[in-house]
């Protein structure tokens, strides 16, 4: 699947703007809004390579993520109008993104060799925990505690993709379905504003 | 002393039921109690392994740790009502929890060839860590920082061993004497709220 | 440069004493207040070096870091009183302290073969990255978002020492420009209360 690498720099640029538009309307400057931006996109993807001792991290080896952040937090800056006016499109692309990471981030600790239960929770946490971090460190309770459903779908994708995996689907017809999945959840969650129920 | 391996993983249910219960009184649906239970089991023990670089993880080298957070966050959601019901029991193992933690976690540490300093800093984080990460994300005060005596006992208790340690005595002993230690600071600090004094 | 190795060591000492004093008009008591002097001062670099896979990381390997952090916690307690009244001295010593931190992260994050745009970062993380880690464990807005230029400072003096090091600079004249900028920069900056521009 060629187009891997390019959808991988994609996402980060997506998830660097939505970062960085994430403080708009709190007091951060443009070096607050850019830092954000940053932890944003490489949060998720960093913390699974720190749990799973994956060294180099993907941003540090690579280059090309970071100046895919760079784009990402830069087009924030510079139009930031034009961004929100997209608020609706961000959304589109922030769904595609956690539904592509969270199957890149199940892949890839798949092919380090850990557990399917560990992979699942990698892929999520790879989709994930960079807007937990960053909404943790602008003391914002974290989206995965106050959205609809949200990480749970991208946990029912990872899971969905190892069983689909196990029974040895062709992998690009299994992405496509698993990605979909997630994305599908999401978005129904979003419309009809679907939460899991709370313990009492 | 072939009583370890099961005593840490009735540890790690324990602290998942307890993390779980944490939000109970919060606005988290039953992905975010489990996620809690979760960080708050795998919190303390991953900090320190990846302070010290001891891949693998715990949890992700042995899948038996993630069954245990399974069954615990389990037990949370099923029997939320005996649990709370046991409250004064899940405060007994918590803090049976720490004492455990404590001392496993400088053993651990030990065993990893860094100096007795570091490990007593280890086994305290070990220990607590976990609830400080759990409440740093659900954006409370760390427990570290508001609770009567707490991880100031685990430290106590970490250095006591090192001590007994070091004059040779035998590790089953040191192991009863330490975490006895831990367990009595505790459990008398918090029936006749002591806290350390503060700065002023 | 056979300074470098007690500089260190006098800068840990000073980011101790500063963090542990952070916490005093609070309700930490006073192992709280270690503690948070302690996450100051090995924060940023214990990030810096768990995100490049360096280990043992700095204060596990050599323990009169540890020592150096006893040292001035210790100090903080002891001498609160003369702490406080020499604030103005303190924010000079962090001051300092940043500048040279920012410049040592660049060069050992160089010397472990990474690229000068992470070098920056990693040059950046080891200064703020204790107080930040430090805000957000105790509920703070962090440092990074809420105070007048500072580190943008670092960042700012982290890629002039790269340029210079390109331009074949010798090393001693370019650790003393660029320390000389970042802290030049962030006094004009808190004097004359100069922020960034925000995103509107």
């Amino acid at each position: 699947m060629d187009l891997q690498y390019p959808l991988e720099l994609i996402g980060t640029f997506v998830f660097a703007i939505s970062g960085a538009l994430a403080v708009r309307d709190r007091e951060h400057d443009i070096f607050g809004a850019g830092f954000t931006g940053f932890i944003t996109a490489i949060g998720g993807g960093t913390l699974r390579d720190v749990l799973l001792g994956a060294y180099p991290l993907v941003w540090i080896g690579d280059v090309y993520f970071l100046y895919a952040i760079f784009a990402g937090v830069f087009t924030a800056f510079v139009f930031p109008k034009i961004m929100l006016k997209l608020r609706r499109t961000m959304f589109l692309f922030d769904t595609l993104g956690i539904g592509f990471f969270t199957v890149l981030g199940v892949e890839k600790s798949l092919s380090l060799g850990v557990r399917p239960e560990i992979a699942a929770i990698m892929g999520m946490f790879s989709a994930v925990m960079g807007g937990v971090i960053r909404d943790t460190l602008t003391n914002e309770i974290p989206i995965l505690f106050r959205k609809e459903i949200y990480a749970s779908a991208c946990l029912v994708g990872a899971i969905l993709y190892l069983v689909l995996n196990y029974f040895g689907l062709h992998r690009d017809v299994n992405l496509l379905i698993s990605i979909s999945v997630i994305i599908s959840i999401r978005l129904v969650a979003v419309k009809y504003k679907l939460s899991l129920p709370r313990l009492d």
